[in-house]
């Protein structure tokens, strides 16, 4: 016979943290999507499953803009570029592209080609040193609001996506982000918005100079792209940085294609993830005709690699954080 | 009174663990320089210590060649891309580096400059997968032997070195390699013979391409060097890709001053630990005059610049690990 102080202790010591643990994804749908998460994370750090994953192969890879923060109407780098830039002196820039700037043609700004955004990113991304860029990101990041959403930026990360990064890495995984993004960019946030250390950024890289300044040697960033972290350059930073194949990639354009290819196909238990923006009430709905976070030919072969195509509309309870 | 039963007791619980770990570093001599190094970890480490930093600050990086193993009489990977070239087709090579090679003039061979070096390395180190080419430096380090000691060369490790890298890690610090050497290379034995996981080795990085095999995307070695990982390259490839600048950085040559500097001239505590080669008897003594691990500029600066320099012969109570 169970006393009634013994099934009040029951409760709280076994039951109540198993109903509060079981769900480690609170923001993602019940369905196929949020199982399949699940059932890869427990297969492959359950001792003794068949897709036991030691420590050491735990590696996922997340892309940046579209994947774990919005990228509508354009990249948020590109905002705090363009937005610099208004304030810049325009006298080195081609003349069509100053002139858009300065009546605010965006649309323009965009179109201006390599050389063009080359231009504009070196007002705001050159003859700095890498510390005062990251000081400048930061003040910029704390004023500046979404034209839409009228959120801080850093509020437009997608709450499943900080949940999944979370609920990887309390399974022993690291969680490296792997951006077209700037690197110097990305980590003056990835920290504190998604728990991701300065040393799990891979990202697009300037060129960058060795400089002495007053006695002091300051890493100096200077015009130029020195790696653009995109399509087929993805697989080979991993490569370079991080050594491996990893076990995880998550992604949501062709730029994400080449890794998430890469790493799936890789021996023994591998997860390919395409974030599909389906959510227009939500967030943005765009895929085939986008300008920004194209997705075509991945959203083809998702299906046929067995990869998990995650439905924003769908399998999302919850899109961004909820605001104080 | 204390009987006997009780002070054993408390010699086996107490004293006993206490004497075994009074000491993280048991192959350093007593003396400055162990105290330095001593007083600088438990100064970052102590919570209420002036010094004391977070563990997202405490970084570390070493040097490889000539800090962590031997580099004499040449650079243990140029062992590895000569005796692969041995055996290899020679008719890419330059004459001069061919003749060279075919009658065992490794003196010539050295002389024969980037040209000459590039060339002799893409004969092993380029046209194979990052992988095959893994494979087969972890079949040569099993069976190659240093030609003096006749150890393996993972057998060349510094021992004291080994126990620094613990004590470091035991204490919070994520412990780097930041080498000249070759990424792929270096990688395949830094795990199990320094606790290193590949993506904490930072190296010179080979040209690399992502291509399709059979259908399956392989990143493959291609000839030439992408980044050479020495001198004013290393503190840049430590912004890229650590993202800020270490608490401590270890070297033993001119190659590691830019690093040494850039370190020790951040704010808070910095530590520069330069191993200096005077042990004849037990490994090598040089400086200034070598042509392997020169070491002229940094040997001057490290006094004025608070430098721990590590003395081989009198700081090292074991160089190399006792042989099984």
């Amino acid at each position: 016979m169970i006393t009634s102080t013994l099934r009040r202790v029951l409760f709280w010591m076994v039951l109540l943290p198993g109903i509060v643990c079981a769900d480690p994804l609170p923001s993602w749908q019940p369905g196929d999507t949020k199982r399949a998460l699940i059932e890869f994370v427990e297969g492959t750090t359950t001792v003794g499953s068949e897709d036991y994953l030691p420590r050491s192969q735990r590696i996922a890879v997340f892309d940046n803009d579209g994947t774990l923060w919005a990228e509508q109407p354009y990249y948020f780098q590109l905002a705090y570029a363009l937005e610099r830039a208004e304030k810049a002196d325009h006298s080195e820039l081609p003349e069509t592209l100053a002139k858009a700037l300065e009546r605010g043609d965006i649309a323009t700004v965009l179109d201006s080609g390599v050389e063009g955004l080359t231009a504009l990113l070196a007002l705001s991304h050159a003859n700095l040193s890498v510390a005062d860029f990251q000081a400048d990101v930061g003040q910029w990041l704390g004023t500046a609001r979404h034209p839409q959403t009228e959120r801080p930026y850093t509020a437009m990360v997608y709450q499943p996506m900080l949940e999944l990064l979370s609920y990887l890495r309390d399974n022993g995984y690291l969680t490296y982000i792997v951006s077209g993004g700037g690197a110097d960019f990305i980590r003056v946030f990835a920290e504190p918005v998604y728990g991701v250390p300065p040393w799990q950024v891979i990202g697009s890289l300037g060129e960058l100079e060795l400089v002495e300044e007053a006695g002091r040697w300051v890493t100096m960033k200077r015009p130029g792209v020195a790696w653009l972290d995109d399509g087929m350059n993805k697989p080979l930073s991993i490569e370079r940085v991080i050594g491996q194949r990893p076990a995880i990639a998550v992604g949501n354009s062709d730029g994400d294609y080449p890794m998430l290819v890469w790493t799936t196909q890789g021996a023994g238990p591998r997860l390919g993830i395409l974030v599909h923006h389906t959510d227009k009430a939500r967030e943005f709905a765009y895929d085939r005709e986008s300008h920004i976070g194209k997705l075509d030919k991945a959203l083809d072969e998702a299906g046929p690699r067995g990869w998990i195509r995650v439905d924003m509309a769908r399998d999302w309870r919850l899109v961004f954080p909820p605001q104080p």
